[in-house]
């Protein structure tokens, strides 16, 4: 099945190539960004401020292709691509939760940017970890257990233009 | 910009029509389900069974077109469909965390399924919320502040087909 989708908006953000970007949200608290939704679809952001934290689905435009298998950033060793977050993905697809600080009409000012700028936006949903947080339970991380804390100062490379 | 997405995958539930389905994950708790990767992309796969949960990108392929205000499913009041989850939204992309219990080749086997049977899946990526939890700070929910207990019981009606 062929699936098309169109843009709603694009995020901005201090991020103008991919080379030295956060590789993970926990590298970019308090990196401030917008999102200016598309004036068509502005009346679905109603009542969208009373949430402090927002789920983005975006499109990695700079990501042509993908690799079945890939090193990610924070390790040294080849994984499977749904075992990682590598942006060279089928789909090219990203999620991220972002702070939301505040709503003017069609512009979102956000903090907790881990995005490209320019980058569109797929969807918006609101953040609310109490809808599944409850039904996860022995959480293991697989190759990030000892590795996520590196993701804190870690930047991107060239690797997966 | 249009973006044309593939499916890699489908979703299988016990879920064979909208009526009746659990509206969030914390509604369908225990809840059995099989992911078949293409066998294309089954060599993405590999070291996925070191996580105990994943987050899937779907295709709501029963939903057509959207709505800019919806009333949810879990309130009496229209919200704007970026501040829901409401399926019938620009793009009809849907987000989950599910629990992975066994891989089997290029079939995944899962628990916390709240989507329905044939779903087409976007993306597999892993659920480590190490990389953004800290990220979040004096989280508010809006509008489901003193109704997301209430998506344990709640089923989901005909509204958005």
């Amino acid at each position: 099945m062929i699936i098309n989708l169109s843009e709603i908006g694009r995020i901005y953000s201090p991020f103008k190539k991919i080379e030295g970007m956060p590789v993970q949200p926990i590298g970019a608290e308090e990196v401030k960004g917008e999102i200016h939704v598309s004036k068509e679809y502005e009346k679905g952001l109603k009542d969208i401020d009373g949430f402090s934290h927002l789920t983005l689905i975006y499109y990695l435009h700079k990501c042509e292709g993908h690799n079945l298998e890939v090193t990610p950033f924070l390790d040294n060793s080849a994984h499977g691509v749904f075992a990682t977050r590598s942006p060279k993905r089928p789909n090219n697809l990203g999620i991220s939760v972002v702070q939301l600080d505040k709503v003017e009409g069609n512009i979102l000012h956000i903090s907790n940017v881990d995005v490209l700028d320019g980058t569109p936006v797929i969807d918006i949903k609101p953040y609310v970890p109490q809808l599944y947080e409850k039904t996860v339970k022995n959480l293991k991380v697989g190759w990030f257990e000892n590795k996520h804390g590196d993701a804190v100062n870690k930047k991107a490379d060239k690797r997966f233009l």
